[in-house]
């Protein structure tokens, strides 16, 4: 059995690695914070000082951390994986991250015969904690079946989709899909208050036909609550926007409805509000602010 | 038992009125093109010549026609319903049409002791043939409930709205979503395929979880087949956005995510594309006219 790593105990990583620990038995972990490594460490993980220890100790890595200049400093900074880790270590980055980037380490990994899968994943802390989410991943396909016992102990829709890369294009394009679903929906109920609509029977109306989604049936109800509490916060949506944007630009093409939501969020942003979850994008439209 | 009239025996119109004749054995219909009644005719439905003669007969009279416009005709016209019916007539709206004017209607029908219900639909003309449609009613609540039966035997989610026009208004809240749902999977798969991603995997990753959406499900497959067949007709679309802009400019609100989705399926039109079905969105983003 090879000794798997975890890199990364955030509200996403803490619950992951814990299935991992549970299935495994043995789980090395790092974090950039020790404190949030104190309830796993409890459990039996072993603490790593360093991401060099890790690698020293690891066949398999895991990391998933913020933001995707993480990602940069963890996999290809001097101390970063790709520089310390043993030929013939995986590596495997499920954070939503640029799908340049994931190219990239892919690229630069392989010359020293590390391989990588990018394997993000949607489904959020619920998700991660019920080991529901969807995994999207790319990489080497053999590298893939590999881990996928991996991928099983922490999601249920498990999809292989392509060279280094496609995993974070496929977050992408489940982004941009929400993008589009929550301009919809806020409009939608923005106009419905001012119609002095009953809001929830207009919802009773529409969500069962070709308006439906996910959105409607989750983030609707809080919006007509006032419940602005992350189920994704802001600050990480206008992330994953822009790297979509910087990807779109890359292949020259346009994408005026994603413009104009990052537009909208990009003001929610300069008044404060990216630590509230995406729904709160009804406060373009509805304070005084805007 | 009250006799019932129905005008209107278009690709909507007609299976509705077939179950109508179907649960109530008589019914009268009238239409602008008489070739159009021919089938039901020959099922025993009882042909009037003009809006008048059926006006005379019935006492429960639904329309669905094309545009707003004709709604107009065929209700304030000179030889239109509220001119024409006898009092204690109900009148019953099924087109999607303007709330304004389903206000307009129900106030002057008013003053004539006629009673009137807007009460658009959702679920296009296999949910008409299936009465299986979502009916969202406004008007006078005790008649909503005289008219119960008769929604039962169209469709399946019958919800009353509140005051006339409220039917038309929640109509315009659902045209809303599905504009937003449709930027954002147009441009996901736009992204998608530049990005040389396998479309139907990524689909498969994405669709139940929070990016999921009726549109998803039944639109991206066709779009992904170059299937531009009409669901649902751009031009019909295209005149329900223009009336829901018209709604939110009388209460001075700003709905840019719409405004943008009408634009884009503006240039549609300009480009003859009229006739296709919404989801031909895509051809903005992949047609070299564009």
């Amino acid at each position: 059995m090879k000794k798997i790593g975890f890199i990364g105990l955030g509200v996403m990583g803490e619950p992951m690695a814990m299935h991992l620990l549970e299935k495994y038995h043995e789980l090395y972990v790092y974090t950039r914070t020790k404190k949030k490594a104190d309830a796993i460490i409890n459990k039996g993980a072993i603490w790593c000082e360093t991401i060099g220890e890790l690698a020293e100790k690891c066949e398999i890595i895991i990391t998933i951390v913020g933001m995707h200049t993480d990602v940069q400093d963890v996999y290809l900074g001097k101390s970063g994986l790709v520089n310390v880790c043993n030929p013939h270590t995986i590596l495997i980055d499920m954070t939503t991250s640029s799908p340049s980037l994931a190219q990239e380490i892919y690229e630069k990994a392989l010359t020293k015969e590390i391989f990588v899968l990018d394997a993000p994943v949607s489904g959020g802390d619920i998700g991660a904690q019920k080991a529901t989410l969807s995994i999207m991943v790319g990489g080497d396909e053999n590298i893939y079946h590999e881990c996928l016992p991996i991928f099983e102990s922490l999601g249920k829709n498990i999809v292989y989709q392509g060279k280094a890369g496609s995993g974070q294009h496929t977050k992408m394009v489940n982004q941009i899909v929400i993008a589009g679903n929550m301009i919809g929906m806020v409009e939608a109920l923005v106009y419905a208050k001012q119609a002095n609509l009953d809001v929830n029977r207009a919802l009773k109306s529409i969500s069962s036909g070709a308006a439906g989604s996910w959105q409607l049936q989750n983030n609707a109800p809080k919006i007509i609550n006032k419940d602005y509490e992350p189920g994704f916060f802001i600050k990480h949506f206008v992330k994953d926007i822009h790297l979509a944007q910087e990807e779109a630009r890359n292949v020259a093409t346009d994408l005026p409805g994603l413009d104009l939501v990052e537009s909208l969020y990009a003001s929610l942003m300069e008044n404060g509000y990216g630590n509230l979850g995406t729904q709160a994008l009804i406060k373009y439209y509805e304070d005084e602010e805007f």
